[in-house]
């Protein structure tokens, strides 16, 4: 029987010295940034965390797996027992052309459960997280469920990128144009932490890996959101595919009225 | 001959007092919002943010005139003498749906040529600012001259409703497939200010009034970078149209290479 309590307190703990120690890195990277190439700096600050997460992990709960994007965890070949999924810095690019809007984002689940959902704001030390059948918050404020939204009163969150085909039937050029507005963040973690507080109303991705979409799905499915791929299919916790949250009923005719059609 | 110093340090109060009265107005607003329409709030607070500054402006520097979104300014017809250009919110849609990433947006004008620009973030409290000629800044940190990137380095701010038209010649879809990345953030003051401060490299809209450019312009075109229109002309203080802004050698290749081609 895993005891939650302490896992989420331990959790905490650790984002909140890696956030600590991100903000330290970036500010000698920024200061030697003429000297080396900003990317490589980026990616030992990537690997640093996510080795200071497993180490921590592996001392003081030896029985649970750990799934991360560098590659410092364990080979996860299925969802039973406790998995950590960890991306130690979500949104690499704005880390590094930004120096702000990139996350640390962690899910907890216990036999491919939802348990524990964390997406850390290190610039700005804003805390999103969930504890499952108990709500979630963003700092100390508990967020109120997701309320239905029309497509046209929608803000959503998606990249331009999707939108360059040259295919006349690409449901995101329709939903662009039906919507109230888009924005672009370049950070799933900040996306889905946008949707858990409604300031976006829904978030479309092609491809999300794992540690992408693992805490904000705990987040958002917890106040009442709905996340899924293309197909409105439920994700696949280990392997990576196309990506949508947002608000109930939203979600419902994203799928239907756009992805379906097609 | 007019004192810029004292028109900054007013300019700069009521920069503070104006945000300190729309987060209040804006708690107000979130307590109601179920009682009223949010946009009504909105307007209604946008109104009274340039009432406040007009009526100051109007009281400290009787002789300048005021171009302001919300109309209480003077029927500017030509940019002889000193203008304030104004934007109480930039960014309503964020104001209303996220509560942040909304700016006040100031540029101050003398015969047509920027002498100060403001772009105020008011949740973040971060006041981005340039005296003409003595350097733009951040906060207390004085911004360095932006240096040329190429546009496959480039991360550029642009909305994606400008990639839905079915014009397969729309230069833009072009930009989006080359550059590094696109960011989307629904505010123009914002974005200047991300070109600003290097988190952005470019960005491009089709079409801007002057109050949601006049300030960001100022701002960075005391950094070297580069303000004009699709057409690589100046933009018209009194009128709208679309912009282009960017780092230096940037801004050159967007127009010679992507926009010119047309």
């Amino acid at each position: 029987m895993v005891n939650w309590s302490s896992v989420d307190k331990a959790a905490k703990e650790w984002l909140k010295e890696a956030g600590k120690s991100i903000v330290a890195s970036f500010e000698t990277a920024l200061q030697i940034d003429t000297k080396a190439d900003a990317n490589d700096l980026v990616t030992n600050i990537d690997k640093e965390v996510e080795q200071y997460f497993t180490s921590q992990i592996r001392k003081t709960f030896p029985s649970h797996n750990i799934l991360g994007e560098e590659g410092f965890g364990d080979e996860v070949q299925s969802t039973d027992g406790v998995i950590w999924i960890i991306d130690p810095i979500d949104g690499t690019m704005n880390f590094v052309h930004q120096q702000r809007n990139f996350f640390i984002s962690i899910g907890i689940f216990e036999n491919g459960k939802g348990k524990l959902g964390y997406l850390y704001d290190v610039v700005h030390n804003e805390l999103y997280y969930a504890i499952s059948g108990e709500g979630a918050y963003w700092g100390d404020l508990k967020l109120p469920m997701l309320e239905k939204v029309e497509v046209s009163e929608a803000v959503i969150g998606l990249n331009a990128m999707l939108l360059t085909s040259n295919d006349v039937k690409n449901p995101l050029i329709s939903i662009v144009k039906d919507v109230r507005g888009t924005r672009s963040y370049g950070s799933a973690a900040l996306e889905f932490a946008y949707v858990a507080t409604g300031r976006l109303d829904a978030y479309i991705s092609k491809t999300l890996s794992p540690w992408d979409f693992a805490g904000g799905k705990i987040i958002v499915e917890e106040i009442g959101g709905v996340v899924t791929d293309f197909k409105g299919e439920p994700l696949n916790l280990l392997k990576k595919g196309s990506v949508i949250v947002a608000k109930p009923g939203l979600h419902e005719k994203l799928i239907n009225e756009y992805f379906q059609e097609k």
